[in-house]
């Protein structure tokens, strides 16, 4: 299990100084992962450390770090780093936070070893092996459910297990690449139409990445459970909502997801959110507990994760304007009905082989109060959004990005953020001719 | 397009008498593609010849084949091969074809270059990079939608689009490999209960292997979906029925399908099946045309596919018995309400990219009448299933194996087989302690 270790002190600080300002994502008690590549170059695994990214191959040509997890980190992409497993994913961690440590001797290769943020062109952190998608929101799942059934609101299985359908793990693109408005099939009051979406949605998730395996047949029980947990992310599940209303019944959201889903660069790695740990959401009033299956004492305990998640729009107008994003939604994961350990003991107990580089979605991290609504569709189901310029929106424009933000705090601990996931939103096609 | 060429003349025989047998399934007009490994060496590509399998290396190393697509198509997996496209496919087909006919020199080699089925191990033939599953029976939805709405059995966009979910690639297996009973969670009258599922069944469709990849945003217009099809196998989507039941609202079926999927071993190639393109099935009485998106000429003409299949079970006393399976299941693919080049040009209607390596499975292939019942859900709607030696079903036991087979007739032409599609059903295993 997860425990506190030097790399959590939150008297150390690092020599790249930009990490220790107190709104750096990234100061040294968070080390996350990704994948990045520069000028061209071959793609190579990096750790974001304030506005800089340490480059792990040139760490390992310079002989500042070594061993089997650092070289499987500094590879195209995070997939063997995760096969490895947590001890792994730990042990790099160790050995980073050293070198970074404010009074290493590695800092007067800094040149050799950093690379600006803004020169970092962020790919995939690994092939995606399967992406599994989750709906772990009481609230989310309540609101929009009551448009259906204001008196049984809830799918009958909600509160028994977390619902969750298999979802496209090769339309899935990283923070920054922008989204094609799909064309689609819904049905209108003159008729089946195709065309265009006219409700695209964001959804605000944490991305779940999972470590290790087990075979085809073997469940992972709630005990195994938080070693597969590898690393969080934000993970935008893009939702077509006119086609997914017309193409839902009985088989689930297809088209209407597929169109693509973006993620944030960088895994902020499960060793970084031990400070976060949290309690799992007490059950809703009346509800029984989990089954055997999806309980533990340590899930109980420490099955939550308090994260504080944010989702930003910055219109083609605001652009214009010159202006900011307006926030659109300012939610916690911590109030999600079930915890990403009972996602993987879940997901697992059928015998479904998980593998390392597989993403789990958590589903939209909506919370109980209005501005915690974490989709447009529960949103306008008040009446139009009106933003700060004067423009107002039902679903996304043409042109419209959307950013998400998440960062985790603790009392006692250093904050950690996750960076951005953002993409705009670009013109439909016209449908290809013959 | 598909065109007939001198692989299908039904006068070419080959020089491996066993293929010229009249029930053979691999006669020298099908030429399937797989992947095998023999005496535990490295897995490489194959071709099903009768009783033989031509190993695709070994005839590399003779000198009897040789360029970019045969290279591709000797590997341990086909992705490669499929990557390159339909012309890639053709030209090796035409090849192996020439190598086999009889007169051909090669026959002198026939030791170091073929293999008997008996001692090839096959594996699965391709990575599966994702996996959808359709709908696409109208007769397999119509029944089993009347259950819960006598008035309007099918899904609302059922006669609008094919149908389909993303399903899970980690757990499909090739033929033979068992499948462990998995446990799940569902609804009885004394509460919601996790055990091994009670109602474990088999659905019969037909695997439809992709080539090529299109971009993500960039659709597959109908013209181009015919060169998308690499081949086709036999499918079977094990299906646990009392948890799809409880767990499928809103979101689709999840742990009822990933449990495991079993796929035939041999791809029966998009060339091989050209004399057995028939067209689309008629829409139902009163149903409108498909949208223009769906709609082509090619495909009203030739879309569909004529293939016989059947299910077969050998039970556990059958085999004590000395007993041969009985026959659950006869139908024919030609009835299905929606074509493979309908499939692909809806999957990828939204900018959905299609990779080499994807797998379709059509849905169950259930036909008009009680013998085309293609899955036991259907079946035990009039009763249990009483089988030829006293013994009687609803769902699967312990000790089970199911058989698929299919095969291809037209006039004219060779009838060209798809060999078996087998597992045999393990015992769940107890949930593992703490």
């Amino acid at each position: 299990m997860n425990v506190l270790d030097p790399t959590h002190n939150p008297k150390r600080r690092a020599w790249v100084t930009s990490a220790n300002a107190p709104d750096s994502d990234f100061p040294i008690q968070n080390l996350p992962l990704g994948v990045f590549s520069r000028d061209g170059g071959a793609p190579r695994g990096g750790v974001a450390i304030g506005d800089q990214v340490l480059d792990l191959r040139a760490a390992l040509e310079a002989g500042l770090i070594s061993g089997e997890a650092a070289e499987a980190a500094a590879e195209p992409n995070l997939n063997r780093l995760m096969a490895m497993g947590r001890p792994a994913s730990r042990a790099l961690r160790a050995a980073v936070s050293e070198l970074l440590t404010d009074g290493n001797a590695a800092v007067a290769q800094r040149d050799a070893i950093l690379v600006p943020m803004h020169a970092a062109r962020m790919q995939l952190p690994c092939a995606i092996a399967n992406f599994s998608d989750f709906m772990a929101s009481r609230d989310h799942s309540w609101r929009l459910g009551a448009r259906r059934d204001p008196v049984a609101p809830l799918p009958p299985a909600f509160d028994s297990l977390p619902v969750a359908y298999h979802s496209r793990a090769s339309s899935v693109r990283v923070s920054g690449e922008p989204v094609v408005r799909p064309n689609g099939q819904w049905k209108r009051k003159d008729g089946v139409h195709f065309g265009p979406t006219e409700a695209l949605d964001y959804e605000l998730e944490l991305a779940v990445w999972l470590a290790g395996e087990n075979a085809l047949g073997v469940p992972v029980p709630m005990s195994q459970a938080p070693e597969r947990l590898f690393g969080y992310g934000l993970l935008n599940d893009w939702s077509a909502r006119d086609v997914q209303r017309w193409e839902m019944p009985p088989l689930g959201p297809f088209l209407a997801k597929s169109l693509s889903t973006s993620v944030s660069p960088w895994i902020v790695t499960a060793e970084a959110m031990t400070p976060f740990e949290v309690p799992a959401a007490p059950r809703a009033g009346g509800v029984a507990p989990p089954l055997p299956y999806l309980d533990s004492e340590w899930n109980r305990a420490r099955g939550g994760l308090s994260i504080a998640m944010e989702v930003w729009l910055l219109t083609r107008r605001m652009r214009a304007e010159g202006g900011g994003p307006a926030r659109l939604t300012a939610t916690d994961f911590a109030t999600m009905a079930w915890t990403p350990a009972q996602m993987v003991t879940h997901h697992a107990s059928n015998g479904c082989n998980l593998l390392p580089g597989d993403l789990l979605g958590s589903g939209t991290c909506s919370g109980p109060t209005d501005e915690a609504r974490a989709c447009m569709a529960e949103i306008i189901l008040t009446g139009p959004i009106e933003l700060p310029n004067g423009e107002t929106r039902r679903f996304l424009e043409d042109g419209d990005e959307v950013i998400f933000r998440g960062r985790a705090h603790a009392p006692g601990a250093v904050s950690i953020g996750f960076g951005e996931c953002r993409a705009e939103i670009l013109p439909a096609p016209p449908w290809p001719a013959g």
